[in-house]
């Protein structure tokens, strides 16, 4: 199984929308909205790297409100 | 009561407007134009954390001709 | 309660000992390191603000190893 | 009058000493502790430009466990 | 005198139109193109700090194709 | 010979228009989608630095889709 | 196989020192020094993620001289 | 002829000696302290770009008391 973290800036003003719509998808575990630097953080949790990639590409890519998103994978959980 | 300093970067030209309307905020204690980094810095004064959640909703997002902000929370009045 | 997630740079070098460290502290409710920008991703639980602020003066400033942290307080359970 | 805001980001561990330190300068009007990017927010008030240039040397400078600053000089008080 | 450097950040595509418009400015004594972090270094001289808000305000936000600018005050003159 | 590393950032959901169309000019090495801060890194191999500079206005400036670009001039090869 | 670029940022001065190391690593397939942000671009290319985490931890963090790295994993040779 | 503007931050409480020194280099034509999230900017002018890399190689790299810098070569006397 795949983790990474997604550190989400919205444009300004779409903050709820942006939020709301990612809430949607199962395959974010857990989001928050936060103060700081970014705007939202999200837990991501799939099958693989290719369904990571798909995710992406697929359901964030098409969410509109958002201003860029970082994404940092998860390597510790590797043996 | 709690305080928190936003920094915000205003679209290209719209310093003046978003200047302009933050003032008009009683929550902004003290705002300033800035040479740097960042075009605006706001104190903002409010009841509690629910009221600046409210606040950063309903008060600033609504202001056209911001780029983004950036919340830093005080925490040292805490005790 | 308070959720917040710190975004944890370790010095050169000193990550698995920063992360080792780090994984003892009851505070810390899941930690990650991550490919990218920052090196480690905790999720800090603690009871109110004011512990917060203890767990951070008391438990994250004295772990060596550590270069900076940049906290983000998570506001979207407050209602 | 010259106004500016400094963010100071501290050494690691070394933020109270910063703190307690700055808070004994009459140049510092009001100083923060704050969640974020930068750990400390002070807000300077000095004479003239020459006061700030001789502040940040002879009494910045001397401080230790301070990472870097970073000033954003103040300008909308011009007329 | 006042001298400040502006870094410019242009629109993508947008240099070579922001690059002309700012080279007619006789307040920028010297102005670059350059590779990296930033597309424009611009040295600013005005005849005091009156003149340089007066100059950012009318004559660089009015300038299209801009996506923004960090203005660094030099102090070093200051005697 | 010329190398340069372009590390780009697409707007919001257009990172395949970007890359496909990238993958079509000669002068780009190699090109890779990647996690992270940045969306796409880009190696550029020309004749000269005013083949470069060239490359970067007649070509990547009317790529539509990307949000910006850093390049980084390799110097090494240098003797 | 897995590529991933290595952003690497060098203790001032200790630039060749660094470089010099990295290349005699068979698992970094191409480095350069550049201009600009970041002092050096490693490519990596190693078997697998765990390959890469081992690289990380092993080969990277024992080289004196780094002050950091921000690693970027390709995933466009994913299918 | 190579013109490069250098963006410096020198290490807490070490900007006078850093300038101090620089200030002997017949190769930076102009330099200045500034406010802002750099301490210093100096314009390079050097012959071509193997004493550019020679320069920052020979002269910068022995500076005590920097902390870092980046390189922002000048394209746009290219003709």
């Amino acid at each position: 199984m795949i983790v990474a973290y997604m550190l989400i800036r919205a444009k300004h003003g779409k903050l709820k929308i942006v939020s709301s719509k990612l809430k949607e998808y199962p395959e974010i575990e857990e989001i928050h909205e936060v103060y700081g630097r970014f705007d939202i953080i999200a837990k991501i949790f799939v099958e693989d790297e290719i369904s990571l990639k798909q995710f992406i590409q697929n359901k964030i890519f098409i969410v509109e409100g958002i201003h860029d998103t970082e994404t940092l994978l998860v390597y510790d959980n590797l043996s």
